[in-house]
């Protein structure tokens, strides 16, 4: 249970100052994709409060689109690292000499070693939200299922937690794994646990993968 | 300029208190999609602030494939308000009755009086990254925008301003009219500025569209 439900409902007003504002800086720089994870559990009362607080992400037309699946048997986490071995050797393929090497040397799951996996949909076909903003973003109700991953993402770093976002996997294979509604598309698979260290720069850049580019951060005026 | 760069580079670790969490609570409980804007300007200072926070969200294989489009001019402004009104009175049209009676009291824009309009798109194209995690989720470079823009949501909040994401638009139209590159594609189309008044519950909650949905909340287990 989140401690500022009724706070919200009371009509109160935050003001956030520097500290605050200097604290959130540090988060959003600090975040991190994480890969390498301690075995400790997370607790209950925690995964509840992080998926409360996931909840209140935006979303188009207040549809709360977002669907979860968390993974805890062995029989599904089994074929979910088998699918993303084979998509993980399909994508190194793809690379040639000194990039293939630097792609092998990387890290890019943690899902062996995660104690909880979530999987996170989009319900394409949700009637929440009457369609309200969806006619010709139909992509919104995706969209807005990212945001409470990313809700979730920097709350759980809040809380000393680690979060990975694993692409290297075949959607429509993972939603076959978890027998998930047809309706229902997948939009992350996330390991979340408590990380091993801390990195303060990307695993992506420190292993010479890809570095953050000046021109990323360009605004051109119309 | 970030003030945490410095920081950041030292390998510092942050320790986020329970103080800290509560109030990451009550930004994300209280962020509110914003359609009621003040004329004041937002001062380039806080704009330039909130752009340089705003890449440092998280993006599949460090692709870093937000790319951002301020619209300032009249002629750019009118044509994109011209193209909601359309896409507006079309979505109107596929409602009847009462629904269509509230959708039409609804107030969807604030593209008007929000000193700041801020087009984002996904650079579908991008060699950043040399497209790790995107093979069999070709999307996800479109989800990283997605994070980006609601790191700069959060962010805006954190500083005292609101914003609205406008989905009621033609995004091919809109990439038209702002003449961007082929490969862009529009992901969000954004109002920024100082809020009329404060709201701690949804327009669309307290108008009667839709209302939170507790078994969106729910967590099946595999």
């Amino acid at each position: 249970m989140l401690d500022n439900l009724a706070w919200l409902a009371a009509g109160a007003v935050p003001d956030f100052d520097a500290h605050f504002q200097a604290e959130f800086e540090k988060l959003v720089l600090w975040r991190r994709d994480e890969r390498h994870f301690l075995p400790d559990p997370v607790s209950e009362q925690l995964f509840e409060r992080l998926m409360d607080l996931t909840c209140f992400a935006p979303s188009v037309g207040n549809s709360q689109p977002w669907r979860f699946v968390r993974v805890d048997t062995p029989m599904c986490r089994d074929a979910v690292i088998a699918n993303f071995i084979r998509a993980n050797a399909e994508a190194l393929a793809d690379y040639k000499g000194e990039r293939a090497a630097l792609y092998a040397r990387l890290k890019l799951a943690g899902l062996q070693q995660a104690p909880v996996h979530l999987a996170v949909f989009a319900d394409e076909k949700t009637g929440q939200g009457h369609r309200l903003g969806c006619k010709t973003m139909p992509e919104m109700l995706r969209y807005s299922t990212v945001t409470a991953v990313h809700t979730l993402w920097l709350a759980a770093r809040a809380y000393g937690l680690g979060v990975g976002w694993v692409s290297i996997l075949e959607p429509d294979e993972i939603s076959r794994i978890l027998e998930t509604p047809g309706d229902w598309k997948l939009v992350a698979y996330l390991c979340i646990g408590y990380p091993c260290s801390v990195e303060n720069i990307p695993e992506l850049e420190r292993k010479g993968w890809e570095h953050r580019q000046a021109e990323c951060r360009a605004v051109l005026r119309r």
